[in-house]
This record gives C-alpha cells, sequence and structure tokens, in this order.
C-alpha cells in the first residue's frame, strides 16, 4: 500500500488554498481520512507537517525579535532563517514525532536539530536558537499559527456559504412554505426567511470566530513564566518589549501577561469554532430534513459519484449535510476539553492537563475546516423546490392559519400570513451586501 | 420530615442578596442540596420559584409593551400588574410544574392560570394576556432573566474574590516561592505573581461574563418566528417595534431577529459561566495543591464546623477548594449540552434539543453562584505562608536557578531570579485599581 | 407562592409507585420540576429527603451489621431504630444541606443529630452510630441504596415498555413501511421489524442495567479504605466479616476491596443508565420523525391537555417522545462526568472529583427515571398508521425494489421483500415471552 | 520535509508487535503524532492502512462465508483473495479516503477498485464482492475488527501494567506511608495496598474491555437491515446462516439481529476502554503526586532524553505520567460521543449520528492503546522510595494515629495501624497468580 501519493489525492478546497501570510505551504496529509471523510482534503493546515512549520517559524520569529531589539547582532537572523528554511526541507517528521515522546513535547529534539542546521551555517548564531525560551513558549505560539491559518481559510468558506446563500433567500424571498416546531405544521413561513436565520447565525458565528482567533497572542513566558531569563540576558527593559516585537514578527498579537496556565485564548478559540459548527450543524440538519423524501423542499448539489449507495441504484443521499453533521455533533464535546484542560490548569505547567489540549485542538480545527468546506459547496449548490414546499404547506389546509383566525376571528391565504419575514430577509440582504462593501474598500 | 422549613435554612450569601434589578426577592430553595454543598444557600435565583416569578414576569413585560406602544388601553396594564401579582403569591409551583408535562413547557397552565387572575379583576384585560405570543417567546424571555439576575450575583461574588485577591497579592507581591511545572520544582517566582495571574484570569472572565449575558435579549417571534400574529393584530410597523418595547420594559436587548433556532445568546452564556468556572477552578486547584500536608504553602480560611472528618479529629480539609472543584470539573460538559442544543436545533423549534436546554443551563448557573460565593469566602480568609512557601524553595537548592546560570554563566540568589514578577504584579493591581475607581464614577 | 403542597402534585408513576424494598417511603419533590419537564412526579427517588433516608439507612446498617456479628449488644440495635426513625421523621432536609457545607458532605452534621436521637433513648448506644466509619463509606452505600431503589423503577418501567412495544410488533408484524437510510427511501421494511429493533435494544439495556446496579457494593473502608479503625476496635477477623454483614443487612452486595478511590461500581452505573436513555432516544427519536406532518405514520396517545401549543389550536405535538430525546441527550454527558471523576480519584480519596460525582449522578438518576416513566406511557398508547406507511411506500414507486432487481434481474411486490422481518419479529417476541415466563416463575 | 520515512520512525511498542490473530500487519504511521505524543509507536493499528486492511478483509470474509455455505462457487475464493492481496499492496490509501467523500464512506470506491482487482484474475468471480451487502455491514465489520486487534495489543500491554504492579506491591506490602484523602495526612497505609488498589482496578477494566470487545458482531443486514438481498439471492434459509458464516471466516461473533441502528456493540467498547483510561489515568495521578518535588514517594523509570526540560537542565518530570493523564482526560468525552451517536440512530441509517462514531472510535483507541504501552512502560520502572514515604508520614506525627487514640483510648505506632492493608495485597497478589496460571494452561 503507497501512502506517500497521498498529498495529491485530492485538489485542497478553494479555502484552503490560499490563505494569507500562511507561510511556507505545508505539505503532507493528516492521515485520518478514511474513517474522517468531511475533512479529507481539508486538513492539510493541520498536518504534522503543518505544525512541524508553525514550530519552526516560532523559534525563527524569536530570534528575529532578537535582532529587531538589537539584542542580537543582525547576521544571525540570516543564519536562522536559512538553517531553519535547510531543516524544514530535509525534517523526517515521524522521527520528530518519535523523539518528542521523551520530553512529552517536540521542542526539546526540535531545537537540537534546528541549532545543528544554523551551527552548519554560522557557529555562533546557534546559541541565539530558542535562548531564554521555554518549550511552552514554542508550542503555544506554533499553536497560535495554526488557529490563525485554519481561521483564515474557515472564514474564506464560510464567506461561500454566507454568498451562496444570499442569493438563494433572494431568489426565494417569497417561496411560501411550512414552518414547523416540534415537527409538526405550524403557521406558514418563507424560504427566504429560514435561509436569512441561516446566514445570520453564519455571519455571527464568524465575526466570532475572527475576534477569538485575532485574539490568540505569542506566548513568552520563559521556564516559569516570570521572564527571568530573558531579563537575566538582557535587562528588564528588553525583557518587557520582547512579547510584543516577538507578536510582531509573527503577525500575532502580545498577550498582557504570560499565559501558561491561563488558558482563555485556546477556550475561546474552541468556543469560536464550536459556533460555527453550531450554525453549520443547523443549517446541515434543516437540509437532511427538508431532503427527507417525503418532504423534498430542499435538493443537496449532485456531483459525480455523490450520494450513491452501494446497495441501491435509486438513492441520492444528502451526503453533504451528513457529514456536516457528523462534525457538528461533536465539536461541542472537543470544546469541553479545552475548557477542562483550562481548569485544570495548575502550577505554573500543568501535569496532563496542557498535553490534553493539543489533539483535542487540532480536531477541532480539522473538523471546522473540513465542515466550512463542504458546507460551502453545499450552499452553492442546495436547490429549493417551491412546488414541493407549496404541497406541504397545503398538507394542513386551513389549519395552517388557525392561529390567526383565533386571534383576529378571521384568516387570509397562508401567504398573507408571513409577518415580517420579508422584511427580514431584507435587513439580513443588506448586512451581507455591507460586508461586502466593507471588504471591497 | 419537614421541608417547608427550607427556605430559612441558610441565609444567602451576600452576594445573593442585593442584586441590583432582580425584581421580586424569590423565595423557595432548590432541593437538590444534600448532594450539592457548593451550592447549597446560592442558589435561590434559579429555583422554581425564581422561574415562576420569570415567566409571569415576562408575561407581564409583554402586556406593558404593548401600553406602551399604544397598542393596549393603560387600564389593561394595571389590572395584568396585579392579577400577576395575586398570581405570584398564590402560585403553586409543584402543581405548575405537574400541568407543565402535558405541553412540554409550563407557559400553557400558566397563561391559563394568569389569565383567571387577570379576568377576576377585569375581564376585558384577561385577553391581553400572552397576546400573540408563543410559549417559546416566554420561556426564552424567563431564561434570559434568569441569566441576567444569576450574572449580576456572580459579578458580586467576582468582586469579593478580586479585591481580596489583590490584597493578599500584594501583601505577597515578593514573597518568593518556587514555580512547579509538571509537578516538579523549576525556578523561582512569587506568590504574588501566581496570585496576580489568578486575579487577571478572574478579571477578564468577569468582562467576558457580562458581556455575554448583557447580549442574551427577549424572545419575541410567535408561532413561527414571523411575528406573523403581531402583524395580524397591530399592523407592521408595531410589530416591528413591539421586540423594543418588550426588551425595554424588562430591562433586556432587543434581539437582531427572533432566535427561537439560533441559540447563540445561550451558549455564549455557558461559554462565559464556564469560563469563569475555569478560572475559579485554577484557583482552587492551586490552592487544593499549596494546602497538602507536604507543602503547606496555601491555608484556607477556618471557621466553626468547616473542613472537618467524621473520623479524624486531626484534619483540616481545603473545603472550599474541594467543593469550587466539584463545580469546576462539570461545567464544561453542561456548557458542551448547551452547544448541541444549539446545533441540533433545527425547524422552527426543534422536538427536543431545547428541552434539553433548560436543565443544563440552570444546572450550570446553579454551579456558578455556589463557585463563585464560595470562591469569594476562600479569597477573603486565604493565608500564604511565607516560611513554608521559603523551605520548599530551599529543598531544590542552588539548582533552582540552573537555568539561570547556564545562560549567563553565573547564579544568584533565587529571589533575585524572578524576572518581571513584581511588574506584573504591579500592573494588574494597577488594573484592579483602575476597576474601582471607574465603578465608584 | 406555596411550596409545601408539591408533593401531591402529581401522582407518582405507576413504575415508581411500589418499588421492592424501596424502605421507607421519600416525601418532597425535587425542586427542579419547571425546566425539567420530563421528571416531574418521577423522581422522588432521588429527592433530598430520599437522599437523608438513603444516608440515615446506611448508618442504621452499619449498626445492624455489628449487632449480627455480635460486636455491638441487641439492645443497641433497637435504640438506634428507634432513634432513626425519630430523627427521620423530624429531619429537616434544608438545615442538613446547610450543614452539610462546612465538611463537604452532610455526613457530619447528620451523625450529630442521629447520635443525639439515639443517645435520648439509650445514652450507651449513640456511641455506635457511625462507629468506625469514615464519611465517604456513608455516602457511598447511600448512593449504592439510591441507584438500587432508581434502577428497580426504571426496570418497572422499561417492562411495560416493552410489554406495550411486544403487543405493537405483533399487531405490525406485516405492516409494510419503508425503510430510510440517510433519511431517503431505501428498501422495504415492515413497522414490526422496526418495533422489534426497538424491544432488542430496550431489553438489552435493562439486563445490563440490573447488572450494573446490582454490582454496586456497600462501602466500607473507614479513614483510608484500610478498615483500620474495625480492625482496632474488633480485631482483624471481625473487620474481615464487617463489609458482608454490613452489605447483608442493607440488601447489597459486598465488595472485593473498599473502593474510595476505585469507581468502577458508579461508572458502570452511569454507562448503564446511559445505555437505557440510548434506546429510549431511538423510540423516541425514531417516532418523532414518523410523526412529522409529512409522514404520520406514527401517532402518540392523546391526552387531555397534552400536545396542544400556547398559539396554534390545530397542533399535536409529539410531547411525549420530544420529552424523552431532551432526557437522552444529555445523559452521554453525565455518565462522562462520572468517568472523569473516576479517573481523577487521587489519594486515598480524591480532592474534588468525588465530589463532583454526586449532582451528576443524581441527575442521570433523574432523567432516567423522568424518561423511562415517559416512555412507558408512549409505548403503551403509540399506534401506528398502516395506510399512511403504504402511502409513504408507494412515494417511491418501484424503485424502492430496485436493489432487488440489480441482484436478481426481477423485481415483485415491496412486501415480497422484506427478507427476515417477520422471522426476527418471532424471534423477538419469543425472547420476550421467555421474559415473561421466567418473571413468573 | 520527508514523510515517507515515518512509519520505521520508533519501534512499536512490544505490547502492539505481536498480536495474535491480527492478520496482515499494518504499514503507515497515523500522522497525528506530534499533538498526540502518547500515542506515537503506538497507533499502527488503527492508522488508514488498517482501516483499509480491515475493510478488504470484511469483503474477503463476505466471500468466504458464502463459499463455505455452497453459495458460490470455491474458485470464487481464490479469486476473490488474490484479487484483495494484490489490491491491499497496491491501493492507494490517500486516494481512496479522497474517494470516499462522495458516498460518506470508502467501502463505494473501494468496491469497485476491489471487482476490478479480481475481474482482471477471473472475470465470473468480480461479481460476488460485496454480494448483497451495505456500505454498513463493510464498515461496521471492519470497525469489529480494528476493535479486536486495539483490544488484543492493549490487554497485551495491561498484562505487562499488572505483572510489574504486582513485583512492585509485593516489595512494598508493608512499606508503611501516610494516606492522603482531600490532600491532607490522614491515617497510615502501605505502599503495598496502594499499588494493590491501582491492581483490582487494572484488573477489573481489562476483563470488562475483553468481553465487551469480545462482544462486537459482525454486522450483516443488507440494505435496511432485513438481509432481503440475501434472501432473494440465495433463500431464507442460507441468508438466515450466513451471518454466522460469516463472523466464522472473521473470527467474530455473530449478532442476534443486525445492528446497524441499535449501537450497543459500539458504546459498550467505548465505556471498556474508557474504564481502562480511567485505572491507568488513577494511577498516573497518583504517581504524579508522589513525585512532586516536596513529596518524593515515587519516581518515573528514567531513560535517556526523558524528562528533560528545554531551560532547566535539573529537571525530572513525570513524563508517562503526564502522557498517560493527557489520555485519561480525554477519553469520557469520546465515549459519550459514541453514546450520542447511539442515543441519535434513527430511520435504519441515521443521517450523520454514524459518520460521527468512526473518528471518536478511532482517537478512543489510539488514546487507549498509548495510554496502556505508556502505562507498560511506567510500571515496569517504577520506584517507591521508602524513606521519603516514612519522613513524610513522620510529618503529622501522633496525629496520624489520632482516629485510633478517639476510638480505642490509645494509640500506638503507625504501622501498627494499618488494618486488612497487608491482607488486601495478598488477595490480590493471589488473584494475579490464579490470572497466570489460568492463562498458562
Amino acid at each position: 500500500m503507497t501512502s506517500d501519493s497521498r498529498a495529491r489525492a485530492r485538489p485542497s478546497s478553494s479555502g484552503s488554498e490560499v490563505v494569507p501570510g500562511a507561510g511556507p505551504e505545508p505539505t503532507g496529509f493528516a492521515d485520518v481520512g478514511l474513517l474522517t471523510p468531511v475533512a479529507v482534503g481539508h486538513d492539510a493546515l493541520v498536518s504534522d507537517a503543518a505544525v512541524a512549520s508553525a514550530l519552526i517559524e516560532a523559534e525563527r520569529g524569536l530570534v528575529r525579535a532578537a535582532v529587531a531589539l538589537g539584542l542580537a547582532p543582525a547576521s544571525v537572523a540570516a543564519a536562522v532563517e536559512r538553517g531553519a528554511g535547510e531543516l524544514e526541507r530535509a525534517l523526517d517528521v515521524g522521527a520528530l514525532a518519535a523523539a518528542s515522546v521523551g520530553g512529552g513535547n517536540p521542542v526539546i529534539p526540535l531545537v537540537a536539530q534546528l541549532r545543528d542546521a544554523v551551527e552548519a551555517i554560522d557557529a555562533h548564531a546557534a546559541s541565539w536558537v530558542h535562548r531564554g525560551a521555554t518549550s511552552q513558549d514554542i508550542v503555544d505560539t506554533a499553536l497560535a499559527l495554526l488557529v490563525e491559518r485554519a481561521c483564515a481559510a474557515v472564514c474564506v468558506d464560510l464567506g461561500r456559504v454566507i454568498a451562496a446563500l444570499a442569493a438563494l433567500a433572494a431568489e426565494h424571498r417569497d417561496t411560501v412554505a411550512v414552518a414547523r416546531t416540534l415537527g409538526q405544521h405550524a403557521t406558514p413561513t418563507t424560504w427566504g426567511f429560514r435561509i436569512a436565520g441561516w446566514i445570520a447565525a453564519v455571519r455571527a458565528a464568524r465575526a466570532e470566530l475572527r475576534a477569538a482567533c485575532d485574539a490568540v497572542p505569542v506566548q513568552l513566558g520563559g521556564a516559569s513564566g516570570t521572564l527571568a531569563s530573558f531579563v537575566a540576558l538582557y535587562g528588564e527593559d528588553a525583557a518587557r518589549r520582547l512579547p510584543a516585537a516577538f507578536a510582531h514578527e509573527l503577525g500575532l498579537t502580545a498577550p498582557e501577561l504570560p499565559w501558561h496556565v491561563a488558558r482563555r485564548p485556546i477556550t475561546r478559540v474552541g468556543d469560536g469554532f464550536t459556533t460555527v459548527l453550531d450554525a453549520l450543524g443547523v443549517i446541515a440538519s434543516d437540509v437532511a430534513l427538508a431532503s427527507r423524501t417525503e418532504v423534498g423542499e430542499a435538493v443537496e448539489p449532485a456531483a459525480p459519484g455523490r450520494g450513491g449507495s452501494s446497495a441501491m441504484p435509486h438513492k441520492r443521499n444528502p451526503v453533504l449535510s451528513v457529514l456536516i453533521r457528523s462534525s457538528a455533533l461533536r465539536a461541542p464535546g472537543l470544546a469541553a476539553d479545552l475548557h477542562r484542560a483550562a481548569a485544570l490548569a495548575v502550577d505554573e505547567r500543568p501535569d496532563g492537563a496542557w498535553h490534553s489540549e493539543w489533539p483535542a485542538l487540532r480536531e477541532l480545527l480539522r473538523s471546522a475546516l473540513g465542515a466550512a468546506a463542504t458546507a460551502a459547496e453545499l450552499a452553492e449548490g442546495l436547490t429549493i423546490d417551491a412546488e414541493r414546499a407549496a404541497a406541504n404547506l397545503a398538507l394542513t389546509g386551513d389549519a395552517v392559519v388557525s392561529e390567526q383566525k383565533k386571534l383576529t376571528g378571521a384568516a387570509g391565504a397562508p401567504e398573507a400570513y408571513t409577518g415580517l419575514a420579508g422584511a427580514y430577509v431584507d435587513q439580513i440582504l443588506a448586512a451581507v451586501r455591507r460586508d461586502h462593501s466593507q471588504e471591497d474598500t
């Protein structure tokens, strides 16, 4: 069985392709595809190769920051950049993973390799690698980089979702349909209004996600979070300026304090990605329900080989919705793992809670990357069957406006009893247009 | 066994006593005390009586809003206020709970009782009760009221935590102690810095909690979220103004759209309370570790009957920390329940997900109320034993500054290797002082 | 607002009424009804009063065991039984809850009250109360009693579910319907087979639940689990026989070892109740889907006041299914809380993990009690609409047997393509009959 | 960066090397190592390559079963075995993962490839591949194979844990130490007794795990679980015998009914692995606490490069315990995912719940494989420092036997107040010896 051809197996989604500031393109393919189809082709940003790149980038950023503050000679930066580049090209990620078990994280063996690589270029420069830092400074900063890149890719895909749904909501602004509560026909609504609700939730989730991800700072505290090593090396004044310089080099923000055991930046990101998946989960669940054979109001986009069954030739499964739902169902548990790690972040570095955070965060990022890309595909091809919607509405007959009769003594046609549905659609579409014009300027 | 004396069993915490805008004082006692000691005496704000009050208040607010907009005659408001007051005094909460099973929520039987109560005062006014609303409008708005009140009480207690810890951090700004990573002695730190980290986390969590709770809007959408009933009753223009008027009457905010199936307001509150409990969990876990017999650097406040053992007369258990930890360990799971309910909020009202939200939210509020009050008690009486801290630090001898020697070739006294610890304490204490001066003005 | 009338508010379910070996009938009403309608009227077995009774019963059992082994004079037993009875009648549960905060659990104040009550009867006997025990011995044993009683009540209701569903499966053994996979019409099946699957899952879950609950032993280890106190008081031989005698008095099993920090008995119970709720969740979810207006194949039992809407007079909501689902969605998180408490059960008694177990376990028991009683009501009144099933099946026409055509080159009528459905129904119904005949003998 | 060298990066643990009945050795390396160090080198049994092998093996088993029952000509078996072997050698797993997105699972593209491979050998035989089956039959059966193999490997490592701890308990049968409750010194105990408690929990968990994993049956139901396809192809009698024949070919058990939507086999496995991780979590947490610098009673095994710090040369971190804890903290959430998928297993195949099960199960297996191998390493090298234990015990002086004095009026030496500790150690060691003698025969 060959595995080296996996990287080219599937074109990455447009969302993952061009990520602003994503640095060197990670290679490799996270080997968990067969049992996580939702993420296949969308998770290169969180592969081991991407993690290794981010760790190296964090080390590079720290050296550049020392140079920028005049603490290290300028020649060091060039040597470290070259050494890091060579290491990155030659790195055996599997061997690094194996070597990382002894110390509990990959930084110790990575630093040794990076120092060797730099030493071959400039013997003096090697001593500047990882100078004053602790492993957690590098791991947490690398997580911040991963989060930032995954967020950017997810937001691109959410933009596609919003744009496509906006067009659909406009098209079906006045497509009357029955609202359902507890699964039963309630009163009339419109498909436009239902879709507008989806858009509003995705827009809000995207804004919260961006704010959460932008708020993940670099980590820089040294062994115990006091920056004592940097004070000893560079003096107090330079030590105070170093975190901001480090953040500047990496395009991240500077923390108020070292956050080794104050994990809100990570839990907030977890809450943000889960909020995105909640919003996508509602869309997928609604589409799955509306696609049921007896309902038939929504139809997923067709594609060669999609939605088939290995047994039944006539099947057209709502596979995109199913895959999105499989992610949305698990996200809250992953975010809860992050909160639990936060609540147990004892001492100056905890004895297991921090380590439990990493796989939960990675799996959450992977789920979100996959679900967002899948949702974009779903939204861009989703169609609403207005005739089926009308036929379903008719099933309940006049009773669908029985509330109106009870309240006002008389009832009209269902399409006249949709309240502010149209107005709300217009309101949301206007908000989407404002987003676009802001992005343009 | 008597249960009617429970309400007076324990004085409520000072945090719960005076809550700004909390409306009529809820009576009763949530009957889950024996197995949830952390919340005993602190959870009256989320008892069944408090829930019933909030439901009635939501109905009252809707009537007042109609009057305020000139849609209902002014006389209606007085009759409904009087009827509601009488109902609240006479209400049999257990019977209401029993009657709520049939419809799946308490609003249908409550509305019937409220209409009866109002009708006895003013026959005409009764028809204005619940006019145009759906059960979810009332339940969700009542949840918003509960959240707001619980948040206010929690924030009062968090203020006590911050104030007490600030005094302790100032006292121990320069109390040198050993930092521990993965449970092992690392480099020197100070107790002041450790406490400053706790304060920073609580302050940030409190700010996020307030923002989250302030953002929970009233719910007003009618049967299917379109406000069709209100448009039919009052016309489109009035219907559009009604949510804001409703919010104004209750001191809440107005929603962008009805949020029957867009549950971010609730999940955000859950994330906020969990973030508070994460921060308190770290404090409690650190205190529990520092109280261990071999460590002895932290001592919980003593009180008659506290910390004893039924078997061992010599024991002094860190009971406050233990109880806080028991809440912090469960909060992430409760918040995850809310996210899951959000992801499954299908149709125009879901078939179970919404109902699963209520007990999870209530338990989370109860946990937070209990943990915050307990944390206030802990913080106000916590003492740090500087001598034990010094003795523990000495256990590792010169090795505790081995990093310094490795980096600079020489090592000094541990107390000279605490980096920015003192400066960070000053920074956090200044922030606390700014909070106070802002609250004063 | 009155709360003392709550106990009589709703007749308890038949399942909860007569529980074999349930001891003195607990009074009171768990005050969490308004936001947990599924459990209203079904959770008296886990109320604070029931917890207090179980704690007293554990203390009584320990004294009786000492008497049974000849370690204590026989007269002590009578005095303790009388004192315990008087305490139970007079106990102020709220005050006990309040007093339990100081020690972190209710045993210390309860023992003081029990000793006082016994001393008033027989001064000597009081010293035998709680002799040699630690709080955890009593709390864990009381939890075992609660678990056993809740299990018995749940199993009675599951028996009702099975019996009712068996009748329904027999009735609809050959009612052809369409099977749905990923929400889409697949091939034919029968309602009888679908229901037989529900029965098989409930039967298996009931058997596992019983085994799990029967396996929860008494707890008896003394302060640190070594039984040193009992050895000191009674000698090694008697100390070794005491746990079994204690178990015998309470109708529970004896442990292999004290399990203060080996919590598998509790996690197993949690897994068992969750497995029951998984099985009921599938039934409720299937009924909710089959009740959707467009599907209409299943109809929940009607009852006065059930399934109504506060806004729409025509609505018939599947409220029983909705309430069951609200429990099933939360159960896994509660069971996970128990596992987490187990994994963190450090030292000889943990510093928070044990305390976090209690509310999670109680909430899980409450959910299961409510869901099982509700499921019994659902199963006993559920009807299947064979005509709607046939009409839905016809929607897909010949394609519903396209698999048959593909495999064999020809296709017959849908009702001739149901494979072993009928045979499987017969197999499950035979198993149910075997259960009954075993219970009879 | 190279990734093809990953497979040889780290020798797999002895536990994973020789697995009875594990079939063809899976190649490849699950690409999630850098952020999950606990599993590095231990998770080949759940890699994508292993999943693909298991899927192919399931298809092979189904053909062999048809031949064994005389339904297919014998020549078919040989052709399919050869074709399957060739496919497995040539399979591009990444491409398969990519192709599996369209249908939501890998079976459709895999069957196409397998048919092609078989057709090249024997055109007639190809039609027997996947005959009558549905994708879920193959995926679930492959999961059963993965579970069985992971279970076998985990049990080997648990056997190492038990054997090593038994030797340690025997060595320290009478090493007196202080018991700690709520973190505080309680009464005396022994290290032997503490370790015996660990052993008892691991033994019980292993037995439950084995029972759970042995109970996962093959899946065989056809499109909708009725076996209609097999009845149509082979007649009712043969169809009834087919599941058992299929199970026989794969060394698995036969199900009572098809379990497409009755997921207890999977949740039980999840509960079982979590129970194992609970038991290991307690050991790791106790070791981490006992390794704390101030306590120093337990010392993890040293190894080159283990436990170091990137900043502090003097550090010796309890890395094995930390890594085990990182797994134990997350397992309950993963098992809860499985229960939730079970509770939402609607219709005849659910629309997302089933798909959410796969990654949760795989991650749980990976965690358990890693934690069990790590625990074996920990147990085999763990040392107890009896002198430190004695010194710590002495800290509390006579108070450590204050219970004894209170109960009996006099107190002796701490080592004389350990109750049944020694007897319990003997009891557990005898049980371990019985296990060994049973395994030998």
